[in-house]
């Protein structure tokens, strides 16, 4: 797949011809330099609202040239939104005029059920050209510096593909991603955001309730003075962007709700045992805990 | 402060002549190996329930030797307690008998209110010779090969001395932390289980609450291989020692719940932002949380 625009300068043999990152940030810059250290990619456009940071992407080599939404639509065979997801729509809406046939455009979002309404909207018709996408990889530091060709390896990418898909464009992305270093999984958007409420929505909440609640004890600077590594590593989360999280926990806030529930039946349970002194069901459920997470620890490939 | 035995084959300049280590792991094994590198110790017994870990401790150099409890007692100038906070009594009454007068025991337990009650009880008239301590540093590590001389540096050492406690022996106490690296502060014991309580305590709470539920989901596996560092991170502590643990909460039981009920309190206006559509209110929470923790990180040393 290689465009005209492209067709001169490059190998026709790269998998994107013409690759358009909309944000140019951590996770767009990282699958910009992914691709091309592969050489997955022939040539890279980026769009995005703030001059300073395209020029940033340029000058790191993340892109060749910064362009707008609408040259994007035009000249790009996949594009990929990076951008915060609340402006998916409107992004999507800029590029539906002039996007060609072919183009495929997919997402980073982490939510997915939003996206995908948000997509319907905004490219009726068009709307088989866009694959919802969700690569889970590290989202503490920010902007094009932070971009690393290595950051996809072994990360997971979860595509929520359409029915109107076609199938030869999922193969196409899941090559991208696969070129990546990712493993990537299909499956249902609702899914997704169940799952991802469980193992990210809930811990960022959590992470930062507690943050928040030490920080505003009178005593906040004496409790902090004697916290470790084990407070470090529990709170690093809550250090997270406030406008990127409150977008998450409100476009997926029924999983959310419903999952906390879960999480609280389970604490009145845990604390039953220690207010009763059951010492032996307090071990049991600690034990569950400490295996179930070292089990994972040694699967996840990321401890 | 040099024994009699360690005097001849020691420099007479090193603070503590014989060190006794009660309990060759991770805390205590590290306390040896730092005193030792810093030329601050003559000579180091270790006494423990495992013979094999005694002479692992031995081979890697962290103790001279291997003793009774009551061997201890007799030959050193300073005991540290690293064994479990359970056996903390009965250690010290097995080294109550044969203490000799100069002898400072300290300890390196979580939680101190139940040491304190245990000195008193086991040791009578000589508790005056017993300070309590609590070096806060890591403990997912376990075992004498996990020992690091390094381990203290720029770690909190809280120490909760008895009214009985000879400022010498405080003085004392805190050089040889000092020698390690450590900052040591010092703080009533109640203060003291309050505030880890807070820090220390609730998070592993919530973090084994957040795993165990997770792992009992109908559908764990397929939200597990979605997690990602977040997750890692916020779960890892849950990997620590039923054991130990159990024992912790149970030991500072009523801090423990009283602090929960204030974490609960906090999720609660969290999760009322979130179900009232409330972004503003959620934003402020998220920001205040992500404030606090970007200010612990840069001030704590530990990020």
């Amino acid at each position: 797949m290689t465009s005209d625009l492209a067709a001169s300068n490059v190998r026709p043999a790269a998998l994107v011809g013409v690759l358009a990152v909309v944000g140019v940030g951590l996770i767009g810059g990282s699958f910009a330099a992914a691709l091309r250290r592969r050489g997955a990619v022939g040539r890279v456009l980026g769009a995005g609202r703030q001059a300073g940071t395209l020029e940033q992407a340029r000058r790191l080599g993340l892109i060749d040239q910064a362009v707008t939404l609408q040259q994007a639509a035009e000249q790009a065979d996949l594009i990929l939104l990076a951008a915060p997801v609340g402006a998916t729509r409107r992004i999507l809406e800029e590029l539906a005029p002039h996007l060609r046939s072919h183009t495929i455009v997919t997402d980073a979002g982490s939510t997915k059920l939003d996206v995908v309404r948000a997509a319907y909207a905004a490219l009726g018709g068009k709307a088989a050209q866009f694959i919802p996408g969700h690569p889970i990889a590290g989202a503490e530091t920010t902007g094009p510096q932070a971009a690393d060709a290595d950051l996809y390896i072994n990360r997971t990418v979860v595509l929520t593909p359409l029915p109107e898909n076609a199938a030869e464009a999922k193969t196409l992305l899941t090559r991208a991603w696969e070129r990546c270093g990712a493993r990537v999984v299909t499956m249902d958007a609702q899914a997704h955001d169940v799952a991802l409420a469980s193992v990210s929505h809930v811990p960022h909440f959590l992470a930062s309730v507690f943050m928040e609640q030490v920080a505003a004890a009178h005593d906040s600077s004496a409790r902090m003075a004697l916290a470790g590594t084990g407070f470090r590593d529990f709170t690093r989360i809550a250090a997270g962007s406030p406008e990127m999280w409150r977008d998450i926990f409100m476009a997926n806030r029924d999983a959310l709700l419903s999952e906390l529930q879960e999480v609280k039946a389970a604490l009145e349970r845990a604390e039953q045992c220690v207010r009763e002194g059951d010492g032996e069901g307090l071990h049991d459920f600690l034990e569950r805990a400490a295996l179930a997470r070292r089990f994972w620890g040694s699967r996840s490939g990321l401890s």
